[in-house]
């Protein structure tokens, strides 16, 4: 197994190094893609002006033989990198209720916390959410595709809720259905009274090469790190929707939940998700669970406030559902629900795999907030009790890759598994696997907990690379075999990709991607 | 610790073979424990007759080189039991509406599926629920400790429900509060127009010495074996009340969940949790979940049928709670419900756990549908994602036994633990540990699902004993220290024990007691 693990790991190597070479200019980026560490990245930079476009044979050789060496070094290291990076610690402190982010839209009864979300299994719908607080307002929204004629409109409805002293706004939520793909749209809320107006793109037709770019950001928080997360993503022009893992607002960690802080919250963050839609995982942030003052019922909050499509996948709840978005399917699963054989999770998921069609959509992503593979000495095995119920099905149906939060840093797993343990055999460590799943913790949004910094020693074979920064990622599909992957710490340009990979698709392409990155 | 292990359980053999031989004739019974094979059993029989109260030294310590002969051959082969009974193998199948034990009961409205469970934290309120279905009725109880005058009333309420195309009777729930300990009540529903008058009788104020035995039956149904399960239990003069562990009705295994089979599970039970508390756990049949015929609300059925006292142990759900009764702490869990880190049901036995009192009650019992231990190749390793989560807290707070269903056979496991796995250290292997539980799986009431045959070969080192036979359990609480457990199959006679074993309490008394079983 481990021989052909190997073979199959050089073949990749050789198979993108003679991609590259073979095909530049344009195809060259991609062989960017082996190096991966921070020094790794500042030597990219330094030969991104100079090497484009190679001509020459010898020039290519050498290359070759260049990139040989360096593949050929970091695998005998075992792959695992821990950053030497060193981020100069500080505080995480919250930003204060009169930060200009926290700022309410002016105007009566203006509506405010804007955000959607994809509204239907295959993106030709879309999910209007707002608050009104001064008073109920119009649930509908007009929308078109010029911006000085909006020509449709649709009408959604409003919810509220009280959560111990704390009573809601107005929550509206409208669902804009039979758009055109790949088209940009803009909308009005707030008919009636102070009208406000944003726009969004829709997502291109499903299909297996259509090229799409996510962001990917989790546990963010409201934090002066959360700040820069957030605008350190939006300086990224390609990425066009969150995958957002779990841990919104935090407003739990404030006396009685105050619930304030989930309204901050959608105020600071509906710069960027009044404009593309944040794809939500409900992480234990998002529990709310307060017997002490009377509040029982865990999601209250959140399940107001976020809504998803989630009976568009057959789900029963909103904690689990799917989507498909250009040539990518994402299964958002629960890790703060039943997942036990015979629960609804559970049955939803066994008929979901099966369903995924990867001709139309190649990629399979999971979402989760609980991460399976992390080793980091926080939440620590957390995720097992999950783990041993699925993830056999994860390499049975080839997923490509799994992003979860909830540890505050970032790291990214080898595609390994950990299936063949039954009792009495002893076999119970993480092994390569071609079919499985990279896993990829990306935690580090900047909430008011702080970073995770104490790792586990020596840093597990699964472990391919962490650090303890901030930051968020960007998962770029490029056509049906390769997407390229780049993690983005907040302390460096947005141009920096502190950690990278190439993805080959599990199901088209399965090269041992991972050793390469 | 192999050789602590070994030293403790032979220092417990001793232990009791002392206690055996030196107080005949009688707390020889104990001794008898230590037999547990059919063969054993049947050797047993035929001492019974000639070796009661021995009085001669020289018998004494011939008993004492025998037990310890018996002792020494059982733990050279491992300790691993698998039974040579074998059962005429038969259909199971469920009884037909019109069957006796299905009877509704004459009189016009006639409260009917009467049953009772414990109303409070520790044993002196009772909750009696039952059905009317001609029109709603009174909800009133009225209740005494003379039979002819039932001086006491309660008002309770009552609840309906839809199922699909079904619509329940008048499901009427009253709590008694107030109740003495230890004494006889009888009680009368259907108040108005037909009246039907019960009994029950209160356990002993919860205490460490206090003698208490406990039934267990798992998985019901109502099939042919369920009314002999049921029927055999009830021929145990000495049982007082049922730890049910999960499966009630199998309702679900007919066309659209068929609620009309709750309805006859009720009236099949009457004849013996009218008179005696049976404590409720939930199995995967009381799920119904059914999106298919618009059944997305999982519990439904159960959760209005069978009310159960979660908010006395500070529970914010009826799937997981508990109870004091007599000198045993009992925990109830709920496999099907979310158990991860942060959610209600994690957060409650945290905190429940640490509560426990050993000194006031000595025993604490964990029931749950999915056993962690079981080596049948059924529902095979389903327990694992809870196991992860919580073995270490019942090794922790040292839990006497877990009692478990779902699996349709019997077996019952040594003290053994699995919680030194670390992800990377490779220990996963079940080892022994005289601070852990010992798990029975107790599914075998007769549903008309069948037997459980297949086991997995060889026996693993954690079971003890396995039989795949229906029957039902008996623990028995001597005192503090000391439980003596049988298992009943249901084609022996109820005197027979077809496994047993003396308990002796993991906090009071921490022998190596199941290799002396």
């Amino acid at each position: 197994m481990r021989y052909l693990r190997t073979f199959l790991g050089y073949s990749s190597t050789f198979h993108i190094l003679i991609y590259a070479i073979g095909r530049s200019p344009e195809p060259l980026a991609p062989s960017f893609g082996i190096l991966s560490t921070a020094e790794a990245a500042e030597q990219r930079k330094q030969r991104m002006g100079r090497s484009r476009a190679p001509k020459l044979p010898c020039l290519r050789l050498g290359l070759f033989f260049f990139f040989f060496f360096v593949v050929f070094a970091l695998r005998c290291d075992g792959g695992g990198v821990t950053s030497r990076y060193v981020r100069k610690l500080a505080a995480t402190v919250d930003m204060p209720l009169d930060s200009d982010v926290f700022r309410v839209p002016p105007g009566y009864n203006a509506p405010q916390q804007v955000h959607i979300t994809q509204g239907d299994h295959d993106g030709s719908a879309v999910i209007v959410s707002w608050v009104t607080t001064s008073e109920r307002g119009s649930s509908i929204v007009l929308f078109g595709t010029s911006k000085d004629k909006l020509e449709y409109s649709a009408k959604g409805s409003y919810t509220r809720y009280k959560f111990y002293n704390y009573t809601s706004g107005f929550i509206h939520h409208c669902t804009l259905e039979d758009l055109k793909f790949d088209t940009k749209y803009y909308y009005a809320v707030g008919i009636g009274y102070t009208v406000r107006q944003f726009w969004f793109k829709t997502p291109p037709q499903p299909g297996p090469d259509v090229p799409y770019t996510f962001g990917l950001i989790g546990d963010l928080g409201q934090s002066y790190d959360s700040n820069s997360t957030l605008s350190h993503y939006q300086s990224n022009p390609n990425a066009e929707a969150v995958l957002f893992v779990g841990d919104l607002s935090y407003a739990d960690n404030y006396p009685n939940h105050d619930n304030v802080r989930w309204d901050t919250w959608g105020r600071f963050v509906e710069r960027s998700v009044a404009y593309q839609p944040w794809i939500w995982t409900a992480g234990n942030h998002e529990i709310d669970f307060a017997p002490e003052i009377g509040e029982t019922k865990p999601f209250k909050p959140y399940r107001h406030r976020y809504h998803v499509p989630y009976k568009a996948s057959g789900s029963t709840s909103p904690f689990w559902y799917s989507i498909k978005r250009a040539s990518a399917y994402i299964i958002v699963l629960a890790s703060y629900s039943a997942y036990g054989k015979y629960t609804p999770q559970y049955k939803w998921l066994e008929a979901e795999l099966p369903k995924v069609n990867r001709s139309e959509t190649p990629w399979l992503i999971v979402l989760m907030h609980a991460p399976w593979y992390n080793s980091y000495n926080y939440h620590y095995m957390e995720g097992e009790t999950m783990r041993v119920m699925y993830e056999p099905w994860f390499v049975q149906y080839k997923v490509d890759v799994v992003f979860a939060g909830h540890v505050h840093a970032y790291e990214r797993s080898h595609r390994i598994s950990n299936i063949a343990y039954n009792i009495v055999n002893g076999k119970c460590t993480p092994v390569p696997d071609l079919s499985a799943p990279v896993y990829v913790t990306i935690g580090d949004g900047g909430n008011l907990e702080g970073l995770a910094t104490n790792m586990t020693e020596p840093q597990p074979s699964y472990s391919a690379f962490r650090e303890a920064s901030f930051g968020h990622a960007i998962f770029e599909i490029k056509n049906k075999t390769h997407a390229y992957y780049t993690w983005h710490r907040n302390h460096d340009g947005n141009a920096v990709a502190a950690d990278s990979m190439w993805f080959t698709n599990r199901y088209w392409h399965t090269t041992d991607d991972t050793y390469v990155a």
